[in-house]
C-alpha cells in the first residue's frame, strides 16, 4: 500500500509524522500478533506496547478488525516484499538452497515460535473474518508469484527445460513452506521445515538433471 | 485415549452414557472449532450445539482450555487414527495418488472451509496454550509415523531403493499436505492443495524410476 493512501480512522490523510505514529501501532500489534496470537491481543496491549494514548491508537483505528488488516498488509510488504526482492535475484539451484537455508536458521534463532507471520494470520482468521482472509489470500498469491519469477529465471537459464511448469512449483514451493513453518511452530523444531524444504530443493535437482 | 481412563471434572470415571455425553460434547466442540475457529468458540456455543445443560458440560470439562485438549485427542483419534488404517494398506505409487485425490475431493465437498482439523487446531494453541500445542505436536509425529509405514512398504516391495529416506519423506509428504491445506483453506480453492501433493508423487515417481 503506498503510505499516501493511509488515512485516520476519519479518513483524514496522515502527516508525515502521524504515518511514523500508525506505523510504530502496527509494528507493535504485528510482534503481539505472532508472540500471543490474534484473538490473544487486545487494543490495550497494542497501546501498551507502542507505547501511544488509547485515543492516538482509535486515531489511526477505529477498531481491531482494521488494525488487524493493517497488520496483514505490513506482514505483506515485509515478508512477500523481500521474497520479491530476494527471487528478482535468484536464479540458480545454489539460490535456491542459499533461501532454504536461510529460513531454516531465522526460525531456529527465533526458537521455532511464531510459525508463518503470514500463513499463521491467515490460519487464525480464515473463518471469522472474510475481509482478512481475502487480504492473506492475495498476498499468498502475490508470494507466489515472486517465488515464481526465480524459477522463470532459472528456466530461462537452462537450469529446466521448457516444459517444466515454473507456477505449479512455485505453489508448491510457497505450501512447502508454510506447512513445514506450521509443524515447526508447533512441534518447536526446526527439522521438519528442514525436511519439507529439502524436499523442494531435491525435486528441482531432480527436474533440473533428467 | 482409551475411554476407559475418561473421568469427570472432578476425577470420576464414566458411565457408559456419560461417555455418550462426552462423546457428543467433543464433537460439537470440535465441529464449532473448526467452523469459527478456537477463540471464537465459548462453552455456552458448545452447550448449545451438543444440546447438554451448563451442568452438564462442567460435569465432563472444568474449563474450556480442557475442552480443547480434549478436541486435540478426538482430532488424533479420527484423523490420525483414519491414516493409520490408510497407510497401513498403502503400499504403492497408485495407492499414494488415490489418497491424495481423495484429499483434494475431500477439501472441494467442503468448499476448502476449516483447513486441517489438526494443523489448524495447531496454529491457533502453539502461542498460547504450552500444553495443547504439545498435544498437537504428539498427533503430527504419530501421524509421520503412520505415512513412513507406507514408504517403508514401498521401499520393501522394491518401489524405492533401500537408500531412500523413509522417515524424511514422511516428513515432508506431512508438511506438504499441512501448507496445501492452509493455502487452499485461505485462498478458498483446491489449486495449491492438488498442487502441493502433486509435487509429493512427483518426487516419489522421480525416486522410483532412477
Amino acid at each position: 500500500m503506498s503510505t499516501d493512501s493511509l488515512r485516520t480512522s476519519t479518513g483524514r490523510p496522515l502527516t508525515s509524522r502521524g504515518r511514523q505514529t500508525r506505523e510504530r501501532i502496527v509494528t507493535a500489534a504485528a510482534a503481539l500478533m505472532l508472540d500471543i496470537g490474534v484473538s490473544g491481543t487486545t487494543m490495550e496491549d497494542v497501546r501498551d506496547r507502542a507505547g501511544v494514548s488509547s485515543s492516538q491508537i482509535y486515531h489511526y483505528f477505529s477498531d481491531k478488525d482494521e488494525l488487524v488488516r493493517a497488520v496483514i498488509a505490513h506482514q505483506d510488504e515485509t515478508i512477500v516484499g523481500t521474497h520479491e526482492e530476494v527471487f528478482a535475484h535468484l536464479d540458480s539451484l545454489d539460490g535456491l538452497r542459499r533461501w532454504c537455508d536461510g529460513i531454516v536458521d531465522y526460525q531456529r534463532l527465533g526458537g521455532c515460535s511464531g510459525g508463518c507471520p503470514l500463513g499463521s494470520l491467515g490460519a487464525q482468521v480464515a473463518e471469522t473474518d472474510p475481509d482478512a482472509r481475502a487480504a492473506v489470500a492475495r498476498a499468498l498469491a502475490r508470494w507466489e508469484r515472486a517465488i515464481r519469477r526465480g524459477y522463470d529465471a532459472m528456466r530461462d537459464r537452462g537450469v529446466f527445460e521448457d516444459s517444466v511448469d515454473t507456477a505449479s512449483l512455485a505453489v508448491a514451493t510457497l505450501a512447502a513452506l508454510q506447512g513445514g513453518l506450521l509443524m515447526a511452530q508447533v512441534q518447536r523444531d526446526t527439522a521438519p521445515l528442514r525436511a519439507s524444504l529439502d524436499a523442494v530443493v531435491h525435486r528441482a535437482e531432480l527436474l533440473a538433471t533428467r
